[in-house]
């Protein structure tokens, strides 16, 4: 029945309905289709107030919902309702919820070949790494790894570049790193933990007291969009800028099998939902980054951008290699995307060098 | 007719077509709708070769047919077609197209409010324009300003920080600049004008030879990946980097009258459909530049590329700034375009720096 109803002309209906006093002329201008509701759940890490990271998602549902005139709604469950941040993955994987919101670096520890799709430590920029993935080979790679956990992953939002953190002392040679206490997650805190950092994790509730009380010395969030609520700059006065995140790149998740059950202008539709939300958000926190740290520089003048000095920068970066060439002989598939993002990288630096970066130079 | 056909429900359709044996059990899940065919055109200044431009419309016009399962068909004319490549305003205005791909600044002779929405020499970079258009009140001042020509226009895709042009002789001071024939056109023509530049405008097929022979003696066209088909490089030696044009947004207009007789989801289905097209072609271009690049270095080694001396940059900015508050005296709302770019990027440049710029000169 339903095919059947799929799509009959007009004429059809009118004739199995005998409506013929059709007055308007546009009988073959117009179509009847019978369309079914898809109503699907999104869980994403973020709790409901981290914009702009959970904007993303809420955007891409609304965005979906508009466009398919109802057809696909898509309810966003923040991490209070469903409780499982870090389950995002199994849980688009078991089909408990039909999408995800997060970031691909969480499942590392599931299988080491979905690390690199978010950022990685001196690596490419935003629009280096949106070329990579859309006419670099980047998406097919990712679509590859998430092959065998039947879902499929998607550019969810990115951040641009993330500051290196906030600092309650200045960090002018290596030793200065000895034995500090920074909260620094993933793979630029084994960096750090190399180099003599006492790297810890807590809960990101913990962070501001920990470091008004010294229990940290330093830690790393975002950016100012992202840090400004959480007062750090009330309590350490050194900035640094970034180095170990340079686009983080969140990941939107969906259930193959899900996925493939809906018609094909629905499955473009969410396609093209998730990615215009992703580049809007990247967008987004752009303003939001300027806009908080105009405000924070405006009520605390006292508060000092850094950059690690050459010769911190320059271990960071021999030991960045080390581990990357390390990690690469885990899996042939990882060494592949990592030589992929490399092989673009060394090309796109070029043009950003003679665009981006030299137009800047002249226009600070 | 066509009212009472909107939306009915599947056991309405049942009840008039006599199909009672329905067996699939989710009533509740579908809906039956009529829907209008819309056939639209789209005629864009750009000729169909002229890639990665005319893919923004024509990656557009993809998308939305597929998003709206045929619903809204969007034919794209080059300018071989219509012939009137800067003719694109008037026929979306004049209906004779519902929408057009062209430049704002095209429309400047027209009204000079328009002037300011593709990009200003010294001005924002693609993220911070993208920044101002969608959360700094970029998008509301463009709408304002084509709403007395009934048409909505919308950002079309960015290419990037475009290049400063190919010159035969490396500029050295100002005096370098005096009677040198260089095709430039625009703001940053009437820019070089003022400098002694001997500015002149000829075909795009002619540029190549009037280049060779030195009719020219130098030439801005785009960035690698749109120059290298040109061949610019085979006959001029020096490729200067960008400052007129750091952030050149194509546009879309749509015929406003057309817009509002879409239905609420085809209407949300262009939009994003456009916003999307622009955002990719932005990426496009960074992929082709960087390509083209590679391979323009590898095969012309002896290519040299230059930024502008000092004395020359700043003979240019202090010219740019006083043709800035000239022309801002021509209306109203133009110096209030001007004056909201003006602060943004003021606010957004200094973020730009701490992440993007700061991360790149350590990363080059």
């Amino acid at each position: 029945m339903k095919k059947m109803m799929g799509i009959l002309s007009v004429a059809t209906i009118l004739f199995l309905t005998g409506c013929t006093d059709k007055k308007d002329n546009d009988v073959s201008n117009t179509k009847i289709e019978q369309k079914e509701v898809f109503t699907w759940k999104l869980a994403t890490t973020w709790g409901k107030t981290v914009v702009p990271l959970v904007s993303a998602p809420i955007e891409m549902a609304k965005l979906v919902e508009k466009m398919s005139n109802g057809r696909l709604l898509i309810r966003v469950d923040a991490s209070n309702k469903h409780k499982a941040p870090l389950g995002i993955l199994d849980m688009v994987k078991g089909g408990q919820y039909e999408m995800g919101h997060s970031g691909s670096y969480y499942w590392k520890g599931k299988d080491i070949n979905t690390l690199p799709f978010t950022t990685m430590p001196f690596g490419m920029t935003t629009p280096e790494q949106y070329a990579w993935f859309y006419r670099g080979g980047g998406l097919e790679l990712m679509l590859k790894v998430y092959d065998k956990h039947n879902v499929l992953s998607f550019p969810g939002g990115n951040t641009g570049v993330q500051m290196g953190g906030w600092f309650k002392k200045e960090i002018k040679t290596v030793s200065d790193l000895q034995g500090l206490k920074m909260r620094i997650p993933g793979f630029a805190g084994e960096i750090m933990a190399k180099l003599g950092v006492a790297v810890t994790n807590m809960a990101p509730g913990e962070l501001y007291t920990s470091l008004e009380r010294g229990t940290l010395d330093a830690l790393e969030w975002v950016g100012p969009g992202m840090d400004i609520k959480m007062g750090f700059h009330k309590v350490a006065p050194y900035y640094y800028t970034g180095w170990h995140e340079p686009a983080s790149e969140m990941q939107f998740l969906v259930n193959k099998k899900k996925f493939n059950k809906l018609p094909k202008d629905l499955q473009e539709i969410l396609l093209v939902g998730m990615r215009v939300s992703a580049y809007d958000m990247y967008i987004q926190n752009y303003d939001m980054s300027a806009t908080a740290w105009a405000k924070i520089k405006t009520d605390y003048p006292n508060i000092k951008v850094k950059t690690f000095p050459k010769e911190v920068m320059d271990v960071m970066k021999k030991t960045n290699k080390e581990l990357r060439t390390e990690v690469a002989k885990k899996s042939d598939l990882l060494k592949e995307i990592l030589d992929s993002q490399d092989a673009y990288q060394k090309k796109a630096r070029e043009w950003t060098k003679m665009s981006d970066f030299l137009y800047l130079k002249d226009n600070l």
